[in-house]
C-alpha cells in the first residue's frame, strides 16, 4: 500500500547551484546526497517534512554525471524541471507487482537500489497520465527512527 | 516557513478518467472535489498522507475548463503530466514576501484563493530552476482537526 508522497525528484543542471537556490530561497537543508552510478546521476536529498506512516517527504534535486544518463537526456529534451514523483510504501515488490498485474507497465524486473539505500521501481509514464512514478521502500534505518532527524548524515 | 510538501498538481485530459486510473492503480481516493473558476480548472484533491506540521500532502489533478486557461496552454505544448509543486506554510503572506525580497517573482500582488479555501501564490518557474512552485496556507478548516479525515467533502 502506497502511504506517503516519499519525494518529488527535480533534474538539474547544477545541481550546486540548485541546492544553493533551494537553502537561499526556502531554507531547505541537504538531508543526503550521494552518487547513484546506475542511474547515473549525482542527487541531493532535501527532507521537508515527516510523514504519519514513520517516513518523510524530500525533494530530490537530480544532476546527470554521464552523457547518456536517462536524466541528461531528459534535460536536453525538456530542461530543467520535474523529472519524477514518487510513492512510498513498506513493500515494493508487493506493490510493484499488484500494479504489473493491473496492466500499467513496471520498468525493472525487480527493484533496485535507490537514494539512502531504498529499494526501487518505477511505472512508464505512458500508463500513468504521463507521469514517470516511482515506488520505493525507504530502508529500516530512515524510516520511523529518523523521521525526525534534520541533520546530514 | 515552508514546513510540508502540500501537492504535486498534475494536468490531465479528463479528470475522471485520470481520477480512475488513481484509485484502481494506487487505491487513493478523492478527498475534495472543486471548479476554480479564476484557475480555469476542475480539480479532484486526492489525500496521500498526513505531515508532521498538521496539515497533509495531496495530488492535485486538474482539468481545464475553458481553453484560455493556463493549464488548457500548458496541456497543449507539454501533454498531461506534473504542473506545478506545492509548499505548505502558515503564513503565505509573509513567506512570499520574504522570497519576493530574494528576487524570485511572485505572479501575484496578494495571495489568492485556492482548493478547499487555502490562500495561494505561484513563483516563476524560470526563476526556480524550471518548476512552477507554489505556496499554500491550508483554511484552518483543513489543518490539523482534517489531518487524519479520509472522506470526501
Amino acid at each position: 500500500m502506497l502511504t506517503r508522497i516519499d519525494h518529488i525528484g527535480i533534474a538539474c543542471f547544477d545541481l550546486d547551484k540548485t541546492v544553493d537556490f533551494y537553502r537561499a530561497t526556502y531554507g531547505f537543508e541537504v538531508f543526503h546526497t550521494e552518487v547513484n552510478e546506475e542511474q547515473g546521476v549525482r542527487e541531493a536529498m532535501l527532507r521537508i517534512n515527516g510523514t504519519d506512516d514513520g517516513g518523510a517527504s524530500y525533494i530530490q534535486l537530480l544532476e546527470p554525471v554521464r552523457e547518456d544518463s536517462t536524466v541528461a537526456k531528459w534535460l536536453d529534451k525538456n530542461g530543467e524541471g520535474v523529472h519524477h514523483i514518487a510513492f512510498g510504501t513498506a513493500d515494493v515488490d508487493t506493490d510493484s507487482e499488484e500494479i504489473r498485474g493491473r496492466g500499467v507497465r513496471v520498468l525493472y524486473d525487480e527493484p533496485r537500489r535507490g537514494s539512502m539505500d531504498s529499494r526501487i521501481t518505477f511505472l512508464h509514464p505512458k500508463d500513468c497520465h504521463g507521469v514517470l512514478t516511482e515506488l520505493v521502500t525507504a530502508a529500516a534505518s530512515h524510516t520511523s527512527e529518523y523521521s525526525s532527524a534534520t541533520t546530514s548524515h
